[in-house]
């Protein structure tokens, strides 16, 4: 058996800990596994005090995590400190400069500089693993990579953000609004105190910003993600989807088609029955559409410490064994230019919920719209009647242009019967 | 680049052709992900003159598969001919014998040789490669070893048999019977001439084993799998299924418990939200469970030529990057024993129906077998009347031991009012 890998952790909060402890607990497991040792040499973290459950006494201690990048008993550098910028990618980038592998966790630094720091790694020889930075658990960047590699991936869409999923899944279940639900998972520690990068969207985006660039092979392309969260969505149109034989699931969505790459994350309507549809609560999922193999589904949980440490050990245990590939499946210089598709020329089925005046007419001019921007409508629910107070009136339409839709609504919300403003969720056939 | 994998295909199948079809029609793409060509040198198969929808006129053709072994300019040979002896055996071992790499999708010969054969791999210094070997296309031999190297596997479970899945799917759709839907099923290709392989069980055996191995870091096992096919499985326990809140699937189970290790197939009843129960048709599915992960779920198609094409091709591409790992994710030597645990001493909770004359004092007769064996039941369904007749009699026990289930029915099976053999159907809690 050879030298032990030696491995500097820089972050100890639930995942660092968990790795450590991971690590540690086996130890013999794993060197099976891996051919040889894979040991902590170094950690770093703000508290030296904090017990991590671990025993710490034998590692190096950095107070500055970029120091890890600078010992020479280090050959890895796992980075679990987060952020785009700052601290992580300085480490990132002084440890590869150092000649030291890299696994991190850190989404947001992917999503951003993901092509310069594959660069990086492949001009210093070295691995940039992360596996953990997209859902969690599930092994989906090696199920892509080497699993699928024979595919020209035609499509992919995935639950992404597990705070995003229990909400709905639980305002669902409850008929519950989305403060109360929000406020419930921020205290079972779910969802973070400040919510916006779960519920907005902006954490999913930076996922599947990743997975496009691997799956298409281009350069990753944050900026043109087109990212919507659920904050709008209400118990009101969790019951008319359900009415309708449709789940809402916030969707990363990712297709390389004619018009260049389209990616989208907002809430979406699919089928009840769709293998997607069945994901609930704090679980992630990814459907990826190769040419060769067709559909599969890789489903687990998206995050914690268990799941997340099981993926950065899984990377650890890649680079002890020399397995490695290019940090996109492709030579950083032979990813193609990002190519963003617009958004406003997207084509999607809708449904349209609108509150209302309850009077004669409405309906009339409200259908005029469509018919104007050549909206094709497929179902009408109007039920509710209450001549004091707004009314829901919903629409389903077939397939359309997302400027028609935008124009359409646009117009509509200028009547003086809409009492609300018009809300739009898209309707995925998969 | 370095120097192009050249590959031999023995068995030019459907699968054999995809095979060549993807690697001529993805040349570009596969180097670009491997880091080299990949191309095929040379083929073999039955008849020369058959259209394979790809060019063979620049390899070089073998009548007898085994000759690849003995060629020069193949690095790989892929043996797509199938069976756990004959041919297939000898070309896996003579390639491996003469420094070659081999890719094989043949279930049957790991179930029964691969100790051996990883041993021989490994003393090679030659990758043994098995992708398509279980769950075609799904990556599920990749995900177990690399991507979940970091777990402890306490359980997995799968939908390991398009063949029964799409049988039981089309029953429980549509109300008709076993033998009418395997006979349609043969007429669509989904389902062999002699459909014995895959609707008794053995060919999910096959592949159950080779999971199981390598999950528990255990040599391969199949003796010891506890088979039953889905023949017995009727429209009546379908619909019983379905009331009663369950589907019906052939599973594959293994677990790694206090008493050695269980491995079975068999039909299974599961929670209709289990997410098990939601795959359909033609497709497979394996959940894995890690100590570190939690729950798992990987789905795709199991068969047909696409996607075991595409597990083929991945398994050749990591060959051409050096990717690499012990065949069984650890080294031959370091693989346990065997240890079966014995299947009478299984625990389950179990559906059973019987066919019984409809008269005064048969269910007395009944409770009294099962409260003689300890079985304590939790549910029993007794609807139809007809004194003409075979009424059917259901009963849902708690957990108890699989040989007090079989002794009761047994001693059940011998009263002169039980009309047909009493059906039993494990219930598995996932």
């Amino acid at each position: 058996m050879s030298t032990a890998l030696r491995v500097g952790v820089a972050g100890l909060g639930t995942v660092g800990a968990a790795t450590v402890q991971l690590l540690a607990g086996q130890n013999a497991m794993l060197a099976a596994r891996a051919g040889r040792l894979i040991e902590v040499t170094a950690v770093s973290a703000r508290d030296r005090r904090k017990n991590r459950g671990a025993d710490l006494s034998q590692m190096t201690w950095c107070d500055d995590a970029r120091e890890l990048a600078a010992l020479d008993d280090v050959d890895v550098v796992v980075e679990l400190i987060g952020g785009a910028d700052g601290i992580a990618r300085d480490l990132v980038e002084a440890a590869l400069a150092a000649g030291k592998h890299v696994v991190t966790a850190n989404k947001a630094l992917l999503a951003h500089h993901s092509t310069a720091l594959a660069a990086r790694a492949e001009a210093a020889e070295r691995v940039l693993a992360y596996e953990a930075a997209v859902a969690g658990g599930i092994p989906i960047i090696k199920a892509q990579r080497d699993g699928l590699a024979a595919n020209r991936v035609l499509r992919l869409h995935g639950i992404l953000n597990g705070t995003c999923n229990y909400i709905l899944t639980v305002m669902r279940e409850t008929g519950r609004d989305f403060h109360d639900v929000l406020e419930e998972a921020q205290r079972l520690g779910y969802a973070e105190a400040d919510p916006a990068f779960d519920v907005d969207g902006i954490d999913a985006a930076h996922k599947l910003a990743i997975l496009a660039s691997l799956a298409f092979g281009r350069a990753v392309d944050f900026d043109n993600v087109h990212v919507e969260g659920i904050r709008h969505i209400s118990p009101i149109d969790l019951a008319y989807a359900e009415e309708l034989g449709y789940r809402i699931k916030l969707l990363g969505i990712a297709e390389d088609g004619a018009d260049g790459v389209t990616q989208r994350v907002h809430p979406s309507m699919v089928a009840k029955t769709s293998p997607i549809a069945q994901v609930d609560g704090v679980f992630n999922a990814v459907a990826v559409e190769g040419d060769a193999v067709g559909a599969t589904l890789f489903q687990g949980r998206g995050a914690g410490a268990g799941p997340t440490a099981s993926a950065v050990v899984a990377d650890l245990v890649d680079i002890a064994t020399g397995r490695g590939a290019p940090v996109f499946g492709v030579p950083a210089s032979a990813l193609l230019a990002a190519q963003p598709a617009p958004m406003d020329r997207h084509r999607s089925a809708y449904y349209v919920r609108l509150m209302v005046t309850d009077r004669p007419g409405v309906l009339a001019e409200i259908t005029a719209v469509f018919r104007d921007h050549h909206v094709s409508l497929e179902a009408v629910v109007q039920r509710a009647r209450d001549p004091h107070g707004p009314v829901p009136l919903v629409f389903t339409t077939h397939e359309t242009e997302e400027a028609a839709m935008a124009q359409s609504l646009a117009r509509i919300a200028g009547f003086d019967f809409s009492l609300e403003p018009p809300r739009m969720i898209r309707i995925e056939a998969f």
